[in-house]
């Protein structure tokens, strides 16, 4: 069938709320490590997938997943062991006083869990976001989500601090930036008659625009929500995971301590599983009064297939490799961006890169700097490599490849990079 | 480890949140078919589980799941036609004007999305729900479901009306008396400025107590949701997937047409897989203003998994089954009703059974009837037969077994019930 007759079902059965990647969309029948295969048999190499994180199929979770499938998938209300070891090996790489794990099917349930939970602690409805935030599709998720669009109202007792800037003038005041404005988005919480519960943040700020640097300058920022009697939800869907190369979790980088953390898309490579982490003393009245039974959340398969990712982490060094590759990665966005103009501000930590895409300041040709994005990702795609864009404007170039990334990697993507911003019109 | 080990080791891990079944809890390690196996190599009989609904480990389901997981498991930004199958076939189930199939990883999400869409495009927050409905666990699917108990405060745009009772007067009336209630709830919700925005019910009232009876009562409340101008979401994560016998949707034993269909626990047979089937038009406005993408939400692997239960619905004629040995299972608890004075009311559609313990009316020994049901459940669970209980007042013995369930199952948990039964004191 072809990709013409296939948007037309999925227009047809599954209506207009599923978009798809690319003006030319691929069709993607069989994945291996870093790399995508299409019906036709052409390869495409992955720089975008932060689900699949230990590589495409990876044999040690499809034989973990086979494995369990075939013996037993059932819920939490029967005891198991492997549930209790995994959270227990979890909970040692999160430290500090996160000591349960509770256990969603996704990012989306997570964050939702951890906002039951610093309401009904706290007593309090308030909470505050970046500018650009983006924290799941729940409806209480989606209120904190101003990623969204207009479309999506925030919610009443939501408010919003600009993200910290990629291109900020003292990025290390950033964080005492944010914290300023907190205080102003708290007090207008507590004008309100809401209170003040928690802060939220994605700790790598994907959807803001991909902000890494400098590693600690969210201490200020961690220090002031505390200040404020509110939480602080460490969203680590993103940078979880050993994605950032320098630590398992992206809070872990800035040195803070969040009360809860949030985890879910690389969890399982693939497999539906997130969680919630809570120092302890949070879930307790919560966990004995209110009922929170996920019928899926640690399901036996779902577990299997979160502890081989943590065993390939391990035994294949994808820590190292994403500190290491990602910094060839880094090097390499920085040395186009000395030669291409449309490009600006290339950053990342591990292998979690972007880079901006005719930002002010520089020529932009004339059209908008997002269209240059969409051109450049789609040209990417042409040259059989996958990326995406982000960011509040959508022109940051998001480069997030499954871990195994390797240095030869690195050099195809920016070979074609380097090919599609030259045959870009000046 | 012990029992008890396992038990300090969830509190510690897990939290206060996790609660288990029966007084000596089972540590499952084994699933086959209808049959459960401890670690110690202990054989249980499954009365309870829906979610593995052709049988615990169906070797068709394990292979779909292996050779996907082998291959690839991917998101839906890129095209892909098993996807599209699968829509293509569930919706052919569903009939009516049910033309979209939008994928999400839980119950609870396909709720939480169902809300959405329900008020987004009704530009009303107001919905009614039965008494003790129970619906899923985020924010906005919580408020939603009282038979979360007090602790969790209902929305402040959610109404109840009384769920049908097993042992009403003229149960052919019930429906008209839900109408009734209904245009109360209405009223209420217009008036506090909320308008009336959608009507849920799990199609056979599982948390109210297990309702089925009789086929077609609910016509008279869905005629009359559509009269209020409210849309009615047939919550099917219970009664769906030929679980009742008579149909593949437990909508369609009452022969209402709902505009959405929520649908969930047994459509991966374990595998996290849930949905929202719409009438078309009434995601055009929500697909195309807000975006939806869930991330887990229709993953490669998942599709397989539930292309393969429908295979093996199909192959192995399990709704058939449902219906021949569901009507054996509710003979076997008349029977029993009939010479136990703790049971009554015993009802079903299909594997879908229901009997209260000790209603009102008859001799309590002094205890309280959800005590009773208590004592009843872990008697079973010392048999080795699993089942659950039920109901507002907890006092309802729920059994749901997977649907290969035969007929030498239904006498064993028969001749189980009725050597505990007549243990208990009189």
């Amino acid at each position: 069938m072809s990709g013409g007759e296939l948007l037309a079902r999925r227009r047809r059965l599954l209506g207009p709320a599923y978009r798809h990647f690319y003006e030319d969309p691929v069709e993607i029948v069989r994945g291996e490590g870093v790399h995508l295969f299409d019906a036709a048999g052409n390869e495409y190499l992955d720089a975008y997938n932060n689900v699949p994180c230990v590589g495409h199929a990876h044999p040690r979770v499809v034989a973990a997943i086979a494995d369990q499938a075939g013996r037993l998938n059932t819920h939490t209300r029967y005891l198991a062991a492997p549930i209790l070891d995994y959270a227990e090996r979890l909970l040692a790489t999160l430290g500090g006083g996160l000591g349960h794990l509770m256990f969603t099917c996704s990012g989306s349930e997570a964050t939702d869990l951890a906002l039951r939970i610093a309401r009904f602690q706290s007593g309090r409805r308030g909470v505050v976001v970046t500018a650009n935030a983006y924290h799941g599709l729940t409806t209480a998720a989606s209120e904190v989500s101003p990623s969204l669009g207009p479309a999506v109202a925030p919610g009443e007792a939501v408010r919003t601090i600009a993200a910290p800037a990629p291109g900020a003038a003292d990025p290390e005041r950033e964080g005492e930036r944010m914290a300023a404005e907190l205080a102003v988005a708290v007090a207008e919480l507590e004008a309100a008659g809401h209170g003040f519960a928690a802060f939220l943040a994605d700790s790598i700020f994907s959807s803001d625009g991909v902000v890494p640097d400098p590693a600690g300058f969210l201490r200020p920022l961690a220090a002031a929500v505390a200040a404020h009697g509110g939480l602080y939800v460490a969203d680590e869907v993103q940078a979880g995971f050993a994605r950032t190369g320098e630590a398992m979790w992206g809070f872990q980088r800035h040195g803070i301590e969040p009360d809860l953390v949030t985890m879910g898309k690389p969890m399982g490579n693939g497999m539906p599983i997130a969680a919630v982490a809570a120092r302890a003393e949070l879930v307790e009245e919560f966990g004995r009064t209110i009922r929170y039974f996920n019928t899926f959340g640690g399901n036996s398969v779902s577990i299997v297939a979160a502890t081989a990712v943590l065993d390939v982490i391990e035994d294949e060094g994808l820590l190292a490799n994403a500190a290491a590759t990602g910094a060839q990665l880094l090097a390499a966005l920085t040395e186009l961006e000395g030669r291409h103009p449309l490009l600006r501000h290339a950053r990342g930590a591990g292998l979690f890169t972007g880079v901006d895409v005719a930002a002010a300041g520089k020529p932009t040709a004339g059209a908008d700097s997002a269209a240059l994005a969409d051109a450049i990702v789609n040209g990417l795609r042409r040259h059989r490599v996958l990326i995406a864009a982000t960011g509040p404007r959508g022109d940051v170039l998001k480069i997030r490849p499954p871990l195994p990334f390797a240095a030869a990697d690195v050099d195809r993507l920016a070979g074609a990079l380097d090919d599609v911003l030259a045959a870009l019109p000046a």
